[in-house]
């Protein structure tokens, strides 16, 4: 496994890989490798020459109030994971390599950011975008390789390719769960044992209530408000319930055709998200 | 010569392009063709195996009350003088296909957009990194060519391509210029006999002010007042006079390093743009 800290080492790799025809599959990531990332690494192994992996903190996602020093960093473990997973080259730069100077503009997103995470996070996912361009651009992937579970991030970066036309596939890989259905997520260990029994009704409650719409329940408002129902049981709080059009991400009263279903619930010391999306018939007018 | 509408299809010539290890010059243009766009073709030609020439009016970067409907369009002879040109490949898709939906998002320039022309355009600058991003991706080209005239233009196409590293080299081509010094423009045929006998002195004055620059006055203020002065002579009025960093498009107090500067002056039906770039010693503090 190679690791590459420089845009012009990271540029040298990639001219010499499109030489040789060798396809790349890429695996954008913010470090602290867990499962999820390894099944995204597994599923870019299957279909490409080539696995890059990118390790980059991104500062320009980061709100003010946000915890960008205090996220979780293991360089060491990172590559240790990496290079066990077969990935073929680690592209780690630091901040000043992607952010030389003072910005001189963003892509700024005007569509599907006001809904979901986006609306307690404005700006984020015009630091997203801009970042995964860059590294789009200097990684020149044929696929990428993002989570389900970071359901707006991939409709973003869906937007993204095609408001460009980047020629880059994005593949969104299936949401890697525990036994019990419920989400892996870093953030699980911050759940009491009580939480963590209670936790998987989440999802759970995402299926009922996508078998509810699939059985013919498009009324947008009244499918929220049995999911909300089934979550009222819990001991946290409901962050949101949505169902949007998926992934443009638009409220439609009668839902039809691609779906996101989603949910923000807040226990004591963490935050779980968790979606499902499905496929609905378009009602006639 | 090729003649490409699709965005499919541009892929596939684009493609098969780069499977020979042939090199693209990309021209990106509104069309309308001129001596200008000529110069930069035949520049692209130069250097490169395979010219592309696009031909697209971006309505994103026309304003509410600009004139995107009655901008000048004739496609054949555009067709013909990119023919006779050495034109390999014509891409000129209609809107639809640039811009199938909604927009989604747009690149947002933040820096060196409210100077020069960009002040009274906002937005402008937003449509025009927009639109080259797209045809940047579309293209693929190792280089892409600009006329040094819209000299705004190629420093944010310059800072958009460090902002997103992506991986075109950006060739800015000298204006070209009637024998008197006028720049040549379009829009030249809108003056009067009486304004175009006298409109050469927008170039003589730069060259003076680039040569008492260059003899030392590095005080933005006093180099300033010194070329309004020139220009005080003329039946015109003036819109700016401006002196800058470029690509940066930073104002400085005490000028140094590379310079633009820049006027825009007002006839009768004409407005007129001109530029000079030079570089000065940096002066210590």
């Amino acid at each position: 496994m190679k690791i590459v800290e420089t845009i012009s080492a990271i540029r040298e790799e990639v001219r010499k890989l499109k030489a040789e025809g060798r396809s790349i599959g890429l695996v954008p990531t913010m470090g602290f490798l867990h499962e999820g990332h390894l099944s995204l690494i597994e599923a870019a192994r299957a279909k490409h020459d080539v696995v890059v992996v990118s390790i980059f903190v991104n500062p320009l996602q980061f709100g003010p109030n946000e915890d960008f020093e205090r996220y979780p960093r293991d360089l060491d473990r990172d590559e240790r994971l990496a290079r066990n997973s077969g990935v073929d080259i680690l592209f780690c730069p630091p901040v000043e390599e992607m952010y030389p100077g003072e910005t001189a503009m963003t892509i700024h997103v005007t569509k599907g950011v006001d809904v979901l995470c986006g609306a307690s996070r404005p700006g984020h996912f015009d630091g997203v975008a801009t970042v995964v361009m860059k590294l789009f651009q200097l990684t020149a992937p044929d696929e990428a390789f993002f989570g389900q579970k970071d359901a707006q991030q991939v409709a973003v970066i869906i937007n993204m390719v095609r408001t460009f036309n980047v020629p880059v596939n994005i593949v969104s890989c299936p949401t890697v769960r525990e036994e019990d259905g419920l989400a892996k997520s870093s953030r699980n260990v911050y759940l009491t044992e009580q939480e963590r029994q209670e936790a998987s009704f989440l999802y759970q409650a995402l299926r009922k209530a996508a078998e509810r719409a699939q059985a013919g329940e498009h009324d947008r408002e009244r499918l929220l408000q049995y999911l909300t129902g089934l979550l009222e049981g819990g001991s946290g709080t409901i962050d949101y319930v949505e169902a949007l059009s998926y992934p443009a991400l638009e409220r439609q009263e009668k839902l039809g055709g691609r779906i996101i279903l989603a949910v923000a619930y807040h226990y004591t010391k963490a935050r779980l998200i968790d979606n499902i999306i499905i496929e609905l018939d378009r009602e006639e007018a």
